[in-house]
Formats: C-alpha cells, sequence, structure tokens
C-alpha cells in the first residue's frame, strides 16, 4: 500500500473551510471528489489540519494510502484537470507508511494579512482584511514578539470541544511587517489553537487602537482568560502559508 | 460649473466592461448608481476609455461637471461607501472647465499578466493567464522593443466601426520582465486601437512557441493585415495601469 502526501493551495473565498460538512461546499468535498474521478478508489484521506470558512492555504497537506499505480509526479496534472480554478495542486510525493498529514505535523506558519489604506483594494476582496488607520507596525511587532516561547494561550482560543486538553503551544516566530500598504503578521507554532491568529491579530490591533500597549501581552497571556484578548477578527485576512514535517 | 476628474480602480472579473449596456452589468452602470445617489443630480460623465469584459483597472479616469457642493477631498469617501468591494474611487481633484477625461486623455499604460507555471494560481483565478511552457522572458522582450515607435497598427487591431480613421499611434514603451512566475508585458502609448495589447500579447506568445521570431514584428506592422499577427489573448490578464493627462 502507498502511502502518498498531496500539497495543495486553495483560495477560501468560496468554501465553507476544509472539512467536510452537510448542506455546505467545502474543499475537502470538492479535493475527494477529483480524487476519487482520477484514482477510481474510495481513499480515507488525512489533513494537516481544518481551516475556517472563508480562510487561506498557500499550502495545505494532505496524506492518503492507496492501491493506485499512478506515478506521483503525474498526478498533480492529473487532479487539476479536476478541480476548480481556485483550487491547486502542486506536488505529490511518496512517504514512509506511518507518515499522516496530521500527526507527522511538527508545526505551521499562518500569516494574517491586512490592508492598510484608506482606500480599500478592489483586487483583494474577501483576501485581506481592510483597516483604515495608519497602523504603527514596529509597535505591533514590539507586541507580537510576547507571543514567543511555550505559553497556555488560552486566552487566545475559542472555546470548543476540540481544545479539551493542554492548551500549551510553543510559538517560534512573531512578527509584524509593512510592504507597502500591506501589514503582514506572520506567526509559527508548533500547533495553534481554534482561532488563535485571528484573536491574536485582533489583540494587537487593540495595541494599535490605544487600547493596550505592547507590555500587557504577556499579562493577557497570563490571565487564561478569552475576554482579556482582543476580538476575533474576519477570516479573509488569513492563510496558511507553510506546513512543516 | 464645476468640473471634477474622479479616479477610480475595479476588479473587472463580474463586469461586462466599462460602457454601459443594456442586458448586462458594467462598471459605468454601477458607478453612476453610486454617484447619482452622493450628489443627487444625474450628470453626464466622461471616461477615459471603454474596456472589455473582464479587463481590470488599476487607474481609471473619469470626468463630468456638477452643480454639486460635495468637498473634492469628501467624495472618494462618500462614493466608496454605495460600491461594491470590487470598485473603488480613490481621489477626486478639481479641473479647469475644458478637461475631459477622454480627450484630454495624451497616454495611457497597459499591462498583460501571464502566470507561467506549471501549476496555476488559485488566488489569481479571473485575474491573470496562465501559460504553462517556460517564457523566454528577454526574447520577448526584444520583440516587444520592436513595437516602440509611431507605426500604423492595423494587423493589431480587432476591425469594429471605433477605428475606421487614422490607424497611427505612438508606442513609447514596450517591454517584457519577469518577476517570479509572473511574466508581465507592459505598454505606453498616445492611444490604442481595439484589442491591441491583447492582439501584440498574443503575437509575442507566438514568439515564444517558435512560430514567429522577434524580427518578424516589423513586418506584420508594416503587412497592416490583422491576419499575420497571432491571436487575441483573453481578457483576463489585461490591466489599465496608468492615464496620462
Amino acid at each position: 500500500m502507498r502511502n502518498l502526501l498531496v500539497k495543495i493551495a486553495y483560495d477560501g473565498a468560496s468554501y465553507h473551510g476544509w472539512q467536510i460538512q452537510e448542506n455546505a461546499l467545502t474543499v475537502q468535498e470538492v479535493f475527494q471528489n477529483a480524487l476519487h474521478t482520477v484514482i477510481d478508489e474510495r481513499v480515507d484521506i488525512k489533513a494537516c489540519s481544518r481551516t475556517d470558512t472563508g480562510v487561506h492555504a498557500r499550502e495545505f497537506c494532505i496524506s492518503f494510502k492507496t492501491e493506485s499505480k499512478i506515478e506521483a509526479e503525474r498526478l498533480p496534472f492529473a487532479l487539476n484537470n479536476y478541480l476548480p480554478r481556485d483550487i491547486a495542486v502542486f506536488s505529490c510525493e511518496e512517504k514512509e507508511e506511518d507518515f499522516h498529514a496530521r500527526y507527522s505535523c511538527r508545526g505551521k506558519e499562518y500569516a494574517y494579512e491586512i490592508w492598510n489604506s484608506k482606500i480599500r483594494n478592489p483586487f483583494l476582496d474577501r483576501h485581506i482584511l481592510h483597516y483604515w488607520y495608519k497602523i504603527d507596525e514596529n509597535k505591533l511587532n514590539e507586541a507580537a514578539g510576547h507571543f514567543m516561547g511555550r505559553h497556555d494561550f488560552s486566552s487566545f482560543c475559542t472555546l470548543d470541544k476540540r481544545d479539551i486538553g493542554d492548551m500549551r503551544r510553543t510559538v517560534t516566530e512573531a512578527r509584524v511587517e509593512r510592504a507597502g500598504e500591506k501589514v503582514i503578521f506572520t506567526v509559527t507554532a508548533d500547533g495553534f489553537l481554534y482561532n488563535m491568529v485571528r484573536i491574536m491579530t485582533g489583540t494587537l490591533l487593540r495595541v494599535q487602537e490605544g487600547k493596550l500597549v505592547p507590555d500587557d501581552i504577556p499579562l493577557i497571556i497570563e490571565a487564561k482568560n478569552r475576554a482579556k484578548a482582543g476580538p476575533t477578527v474576519p477570516p479573509e485576512g488569513l492563510y496558511l502559508n507553510k506546513v512543516f514535517y
């Protein structure tokens, strides 16, 4: 039995997230149907994570075991023929038998992107958060630095039954940078709680508004209380950038 | 009577071009309705050009005369409240009485953008042409250089009753550059014939395919025969970048 790792990218604007659900179109459903058409076999697919409605992925990893004889390097092109234009498969490789897209994952990088201009960007509708007031990216970068390290991130998690258990995660990178009118918050960790990046971003924007100062971040982490952090920002600015194995 | 110049940007993917028409949604119709709501006056609006279905604009200029007392700097924000997210007004200025968005225009810059990769870009669906085979941008840049100067561009024009008359135009810039997986053809001229940039791009891609060589371009221009040039490439890669007054 072969074990394949497929990497895809998708524009999440038209989908109700990754995970299959009744009565709503998801990336998983569309991908599975294309895979079934190509390998003529219904397989159990494992994914690196879930993404919420409207969230995007520049790299999203899927593994599955198959009896199919299709060459790994041919699979992306075959699948892309059966996928809509907002989902693209860009690689496929053979993995060892015990590889699992979710359990073998050692970490992920997310980006939250903000269009910081008085005028919205008509080309990035549903692909960026529009924020009108001039952002002080250095101040936000100072605040983001406090996310680094191993912490209990309960304050940065929407309660959900998935998250009962250990709420500690190790953040190895957290920075805010400006690229013209874009302000990008990039964060890497060994794992993420539900809505963690969107709540972190909402908290950074509270610092921008002057309602918090950078040094408040350690106190919010310590409080382990969702109410102390900022709001959950909308999904359209969130990108799963990279998955580490 | 004031004469105002308004600059907008739009994502043309959802529109049947700029110019108002029956039974199809156009940018002009949407813009005019927003303007009517804001200034409470039906005005005759002049535009720098038309764009075709699916073509985009990073800068598109509109002028109109009005009795409205609204301050020029307030108008963009007022209009943006009534416009969909794929159309954005970014400036408004007072002009002299004889200014006309079309007749005062001295030139325009267009870009045709190509995603040059074996894998399509899911984020640029309807915003770029996907071209699979590796493009030699230096060769295409050499070919594009032959467009420079004042020529009769009949070979690069879809016949249309608008274009009866002088077919000469002066191209002051024509270059092909690569930016990662994007290949961009940028062309500036004092005016453009119907489909001129899309036929120029189709002809450059014939050079890529080896069916033409760069030195064929002057011969195609000289022929004044549409059949000698390459095909009209699809609209989704075309951007009106700048308008010069």
